[in-house]
């Protein structure tokens, strides 16, 4: 199910959840939860547009500092409750983006003592691209945003 | 059905060919067909690796002028006899290709007077990767391995 990893341009990280993984993947692909998790606060969610389905769109807008940031892509893969992949590399309808930035593959398994095994691997182009992302703080962006998300699909567990 | 085109990045060509799309859609997607029309004579397909899916491997090796080349990828989109979409950009896995050249969209539709209406679309990251594909000959190319297409099909109608 792990895909082979490379360490010259593939950056990953893995934690166990306390919620099950049909609430994480809603979690992750219904808009209106996205801003309650998807930025490491302060940051904020300010738009979100989804078409949940290979090549549909998965565009955000972020706020950070006062700027407005727009993030552009599409879903890869979507298999429901086990793998989402998407990408800044495409806009819809397979238009190649000039400098893409990275492919996300997140995975969801049952863990062995209940809750998710949550997996987020990001794949770069190249070794440079890896390096900038990890200095922009890769294992602390995603782990604030694992945090946020295990905290609010608390919230909606029934 | 004909997705936006965008002149500064995109080339596109269309044909109709006096084949059903069943069949022009087998010979695209079976590994056996690929070399009997893919690349324009004298240059030859020594071998395909076909696995048709999203994210499934599209590869071959061509011999152009007695040098071998490399051409690997995979599926981003598979409607059976309608659309066809795959790119260098990934190869399989999602593992994306440091300097992308292209993505390619396939269509194909029943022609008024029968037959296949045949439109292939190549999208660039950005207008110079476009200008250096119409100047290695896009057209012509595109052109050709419709001829030739057109011409292996014709043998194997029942």
């Amino acid at each position: 199910m792990m895909p082979d990893l490379d360490p010259n341009t593939d950056l990953s990280f893995t934690r166990t959840l306390a919620v099950p993984r049909s609430l994480v993947w809603e979690c992750w692909t219904r808009p209106e939860h996205i801003p309650h998790f998807f930025v490491p606060a302060p940051h904020t969610v300010t738009a979100v547009d989804i078409d949940l389905r290979v090549g549909g769109r998965f565009n955000t807008v972020f706020n950070v500092d006062g700027n407005e940031m727009d993030n552009k892509g599409v879903y890869l893969d979507v298999v429901a409750e086990e793998k989402l992949v998407f990408t800044d590399a495409y806009t819809e309808g397979w238009k190649p983006a000039p400098e893409p930035f990275m492919t996300a593959i997140l995975l969801l398994a049952d863990a062995a003592g209940g809750g998710t095994t949550y997996t987020a691997i990001a794949r770069h182009r190249n070794p440079d691209t890896r390096k900038s992302h990890e200095d922009m703080g890769f294992h602390d962006g995603w782990g604030t945003v694992a945090t946020q998300l295990e905290a609010y699909a608390k919230g909606l567990k029934k």
